[in-house]
């Protein structure tokens, strides 16, 4: 029997990131779910990558890291989130998130002697938020392959984002096809407890419309 | 009144962080210093790290981040640290630290609004850790300036690495020349709970050798 490649899929629990661990999967990785539990609000996102990794039958590590003692999101500070469409960067970006988790992924997968690392962001709905950008993904790999010692030793790792192109309806098609259960993920910046979701920041507004243009009736439960 | 550019300091309470700080003072930045509690064994380095910055008058920020979660190293694992000089990358390394250590720099200085970390890395004694070789550095740092609102609005992140090109004696005598008391530093990878270094491991070796080359006289405090 030939072993499966290992892969790093960073977990959320929102949509992209569980659509993101269905395609590694599709793709035959032997997927290890890292999650980051970055003092965010939303600690029902937490319980959502429990759900979805359990779904998927694939090991999930949380690894704690405590942004808030250096500040400068909604997401993890004290601001409102806002309820009204911004433009720019909004308030809800975590500084460096991206780079921070990638980061962790990058650690894990040397652990793992893995070299490759799925991470569900997307270019088209991004909110403006800088991370997401194709141009750094690719400058993230080439520094990626520097860093490691598996790098030193000739081994490549690459940063797999498969929905990067896919709007948010094309993301919720792929996810459909591949059998991803929506239900289970949470995608709004303040759900409740039991992972009701607001309906109306930022993230539920596209979540919504997602599901609304890919033709696929809304799972999400709201309060 | 000119107001001083911030910058992010890496201080790990080791002889060459310390002295990445003594540098970036010298040049008349407004330092903040970081400190990285990743799990290690030695936590006589982040004591180390209040002493110094204390002494610099500099604030000194500590996020806690257990990667003992993710394993990997004999500084986080309870694998033994060696005593014999070891060839090729050593079981100190710790996955992707320098990655890891500078994405969270890289958040505080976007919350900061600084356009400069420095990190106290150099490539003459790395002990073979391939996150402090020049090239891994610039990769890094092309990657942070895609990677931050400060980059996407057209400010240029610096990745500052004073102590590249020089070995441990070139780096004592720099600090000693910028008034560093090394006194107060700890380079040891099990030193005691009073800081008191062992004095076998690659770590100590290395010091003091550099103190001896520097023609310095070592304020190592040793068991």
């Amino acid at each position: 029997m030939v072993e499966k490649k290992r892969a790093v899929v960073l977990v959320s629990g929102g949509l992209d990131s569980v659509t993101a661990l269905a395609i590694a999967q599709g793709q035959d990785f032997d997927c290890y779910a890292l999650s980051v539990d970055y003092g965010q609000r939303h600690r029902s996102e937490l319980d959502a990558a429990r759900r979805v990794t359990d779904a998927a039958r694939v090991p999930l590590k949380v690894l704690p890291l405590d942004l808030r003692g250096i500040g400068g999101s909604a997401l993890t500070d004290d601001i409102e989130v806002p309820e009204t469409e911004t433009s720019g960067i909004p308030v809800t970006y975590v500084p460096a998130r991206n780079t921070i988790m990638l980061s962790l992924a990058l650690a894990y997968a040397e652990v793992l002697g893995a070299d490759d690392i799925f991470i569900g962001v997307n270019a088209v709905d991004y909110s403006g938020y800088p991370d997401c950008r194709p141009e750094f993904i690719a400058a993230y790999q080439q520094m990626a392959r520097l860093a490691t010692k598996a790098g030193a030793e000739g081994r490549e790792m690459t940063i797999h984002t498969p929905l990067i192109d896919l709007a948010k309806a094309g993301i919720i098609k792929k996810g459909i096809e591949l059998g991803v259960d929506y239900a289970l993920t949470v995608s709004c910046y303040q759900a409740d407890e039991q992972g009701k979701a607001c309906g109306v920041c930022d993230s539920c507004r596209i979540r919504r419309e997602g599901f609304r243009a890919a033709q696929v009736p809304d799972p999400t439960r709201y309060r």
